[in-house]
């Protein structure tokens, strides 16, 4: 990648950059101090590039003042909405010397059709911002959020094709009405004609090719705007849970998991971890259990399980809708997945109970007597840790599109700290944590086939296998691939990204394709298809002469950038 | 659109064309006599444009080859699945001396994936031949198809993003995984990196941009193969039928529709006609009740109405799942929708009946005695004239993608003859008949806006309001505008011209845009938007600079063509 390193002439030159930058947006707006720059490059990834300073600008006219001077200075700008998509490569360019420009000022909610069922937002705007403002103007409507943090942008998890819960967890799929700035500074609104189209927010396919998935995992343009359909709150919702003890039955569930899918008893995108991934969500990583190897043995896993009561794989999602069409689906469930594993679901009712028995069990812990009764209590109502029962009420409220924490923590799996008691931040706190998503096809086969690929290199490299199999639509799942590190070691980081590079190049192999690329699979992003490596060149090249805009990101690198 | 006529600089120019392409596909595909070229141009619209030849390549490597030869000539080529496209261009170029590339002999079936539930076609292949395929082989798979001919293409449909009835309705929506011929020949398999992906067809969004939608409602390359999800046939299907007899009820009843569809209790795509389109579909235009006028007046209209019985609105829908759940479903459109209209629900039973009884009746009728029996039994349990009652079991098998004829017979309402038995083709038939398709936000009030705006523009010319709206997604209907005129006579011919003029312009005005584009339509495609225009522009110039594919659909012309 050495080729697109933005060397500049003279440090005279970089000064005239930052001070072309201040004229848009204000000296207090352009972070370029050491300190800034390292701050701003920090990752939860084995490997870093320096920017060359941080920018953040509050309106699309200031977006495109930007893309101006980055143009004249030959400059890359690298755009983020918020910049927190750890796991995957959070702030970070592909090469060093970059404009990072962060869009978390433009943070207007700038309308919400109740009845229509939409808002229409910039990407500053957070998880938590938009449920908050949802909650506090008593709007009748749910937004889906992922199990990251309540900062993180809405839009930017949109544009990137992320997932979350409920039905309308496939966010591309509901945006609706894009503003676009593109690289030339050119504002665009996709959907067709739309200087006064009254379906902007409605209908997104529009008139004429449809173009806003150029948008999407891409270096084609800034989403400065977009419309997001909201899910109308339902009369009733419900979790479920799912446990397989006997991961022979493994392949069964997801074929049911298919049939239910397609049958449109489920609806949501239903999520179903591995043992171990489970363990990051409860506990820290037990270093002290193992001994001389650089994993947990088979029999350590084994004795953790136990402590903890886990099963072999652990699925949760939801059910939305009418009290009596959930009633129907339920006894599809239990009919489908009952005989394969253990089903539970829990209603509103049921999970406070068990958010004040939480609460109640830690308070009283301090007291011998009370928790010795609620001790009994817990062993009647569940043998599983407390941990456990904490988090459920967390997920609930995740699965009613209300963000929180709680999943996230996982991510200080390997730290050697404990996350704080809010605003983690996996990046700056230092933690190893790296994401790796294949599709497969939903069905059962597929997903032994894609096991029988990943685990054995997992063991090879010597990291517990952590997979979380994700269903995005009724035909796909993804196998979510966790590489948990401790960022303190050297040796754990190098063997992270080979693990990282086995993995890709293996599944790659056998058909598995990412639904989504971490910065570490930029590089080989259409190896294997040079004629679709070459379409996109050539729409980057019409669109992007100068190659200014995230150079690499989701795209081949063709130009030299020198500066 | 002068400038983009093709003008052959002498006579052997075109036969060494016509050679050049013999030389592809052999002289039986290459179709240039005078006749030939006449018949490819006949279309339902009041002008057309005579083609240069039409070809009939079967394979995509043919493909290849036709435009190379295409681009060495400098001769556009307009790409169609089947061409069957009636009311919007039919086979139609914009402009004269086209090569006409119709695709029908690529008309392969190479995949049914049953537990994947999906179908890899040729853009040959029409909905009679996929429906009978899945029937043969009795595969638990139902497709969507359209109201229009079992002939038409399945693929040609998609692409152009039209609609059916059932939840698979939005046909652009059910494409995963497209194989496209680029302008310059280049074969491209959408979704990322595809040469061996095991998601390719359950997977649409790939990784990387998202770039199906470029070869949708475009010119920028020919769909020569794609997946197209398919419904698992339900357990429980029922029609239901809702009936409008004031129209002050039709804004409520358009709220009403709009929570149902956000709720999930309507999943299909209804289709509600005003009383003047249900006409079309009942018997031929009574020329002869419009006395001095060129249109029928109201007085004539109620009576008609009156004789058929026909409320003001007539929807009709689906429901698609368990019957437990069609229960739960059906009481909620009766407390919706019952307090605005007649609502009738038809499962198989009760369809079989009103097939039995229909047969029984008309054979009947050569004997009084039975005849008279017949017409107390009819007048118990329906006041509807007979060919409607006929009409409903056609109309239930389209709402289980079972393609027939029975709503394209409306093409002929103005026909001086009336439609053959079977095998309808409006364009060779001579009928007259527009389609003009703006979509509006799922409201009442809207609804009320588009009408107040359409109906006086249709008076002004002369016509009848005809209109059907559409409910396309749970936020969004489009108004289906029919112009229905007489092709055998210049006035009305010219009439409905400018009517589509007048309306297109006036709803553009209002904020309005079309769901999919008539050749009428797309020389003022874009006025209102000129960024996007560019923006279009600058895709096409890339992909093609030659403009050879289709100049000017869904997009500005810009270059001069000579030859």
């Amino acid at each position: 990648m050495s080729n697109i390193e933005t060397a500049f002439k003279s440090p005279s030159e970089r000064e005239r950059l930052i001070e072309a930058l201040i004229a848009i947006v204000g000296e207090d707006f352009v972070l370029s101090s050491e300190d800034m720059r390292q701050k701003h490059s920090m990752d939860t990834l084995p490997e870093n590039k320096i920017c060359s300073l941080a920018i953040y600008p509050s309106s699309t006219s200031e977006v495109q003042a930007i893309l101006k001077v980055a143009r004249d200075f030959r400059c890359p700008v690298w755009p983020f909405s918020r910049g927190n998509n750890w796991g995957y490569g959070t702030k970070n360019a592909l090469h060093e010397n970059a404009i990072i420009l962060i869009l978390e000022r433009m943070n207007r909610i700038i309308e919400v059709n109740e009845k229509l069922a939409y808002a229409v937002v910039e990407p500053g705007v957070s998880q938590k911002q938009l449920n908050d403002y949802l909650k506090k103007n008593k709007l009748k409507l749910w937004m889906d959020c992922t199990d990251s943090t309540p900062n993180g942008s809405v839009l930017g998890n949109s544009v990137e094709r992320g997932y979350g819960y409920t039905p309308y967890g496939d966010h591309f799929a509901h945006l609706c009405g894009l503003e676009v700035v593109l690289p030339n500074g050119d504002i665009l609104k996709t959907g067709g004609e739309h200087s006064n189209a009254k379906t902007w927010n409605t209908f997104k396919w529009g008139s004429g090719p449809f173009i806003d998935g150029l948008f999407s995992q891409s270096n084609l343009g800034i989403v400065v705007k977009a419309g997001v359909w909201l899910m109308p709150e339902p009369e009733d919702f419900q979790l479920f849970s799912f446990e397989i003890n006997d991961s022979k039955n493994l392949p069964a569930a997801i074929d049911a998991l298919r049939e239910l899918s397609l049958d449109g008893i489920i609806q949501c995108h239903t999520h179903m971890v591995n043992s171990f991934q489970m363990m990051s969500l409860l506990d820290s990583y037990p270093y002290e259990k193992r001994g001389d190897n650089h994993y947990l043995s088979e029999t350590t896993l084994s004795e953790i399980r136990s402590q903890f009561h886990l099963p072999e794989w652990s699925l949760i999602g939801g059910l939305y809708g009418s009290k009596k069409i959930a009633k129907i689906r339920k006894k599809s469930l239990k009919n489908k997945l009952g005989p394969l594993g253990t089903l539970e679901f829990f209603d509103e009712n049921k999970i406070n109970f068990v958010r004040r028995f939480a609460k109640f069990y830690e308070n009283s812990s301090r007291n011998q007597l009370l928790f010795f009764l609620a001790s009994l209590v817990k062993s009647v109502i569940s043998p599983k840790p407390i941990k456990l029962i904490k988090l459920l009420p967390e997920i609930f409220d995740i699965l009613k599109g209300i963000p929180n924490e709680s999943i996230l923590a996982s991510a200080y799996f390997k730290s050697k700290t404990p996350p704080p008691a809010q605003e983690l931040n996996p990046a700056q706190d230092g933690c190893g944590i790296m994401w790796l998503a294949p599709t497969l096809p939903a069905l059962g086969s597929e997903a032994e086939t894609i096991l029988n690929i990943v685990k054995p290199i997992y063991q090879k490299h010597s990291f517990e296998f952590s997979g979380c199999f994700t269903l995005i639509n009724p035909r796909t799942f993804f196998l979510l691939l966790g590489i948990f590190f401790d960022p303190s070691s050297n040796d754990e980081k190098k063997r992270a990204i080979t693990l990282y590079q086995d993995l890709l190049f293996n599944l790659k192999e056998a058909g598995f394709y990412q639904y989504r690329l971490g910065l570490p699979s930029m590089e080989n992003f259409l190896s294997h298809s040079p004629e679709h490596a070459n379409f996109l060149l050539n729409l980057k090249a019409s669109l992007d002469p100068e190659n200014i805009l995230a150079p690499g990101r989701y795209a081949k690198l063709t130009k030299e950038l020198s500066k």
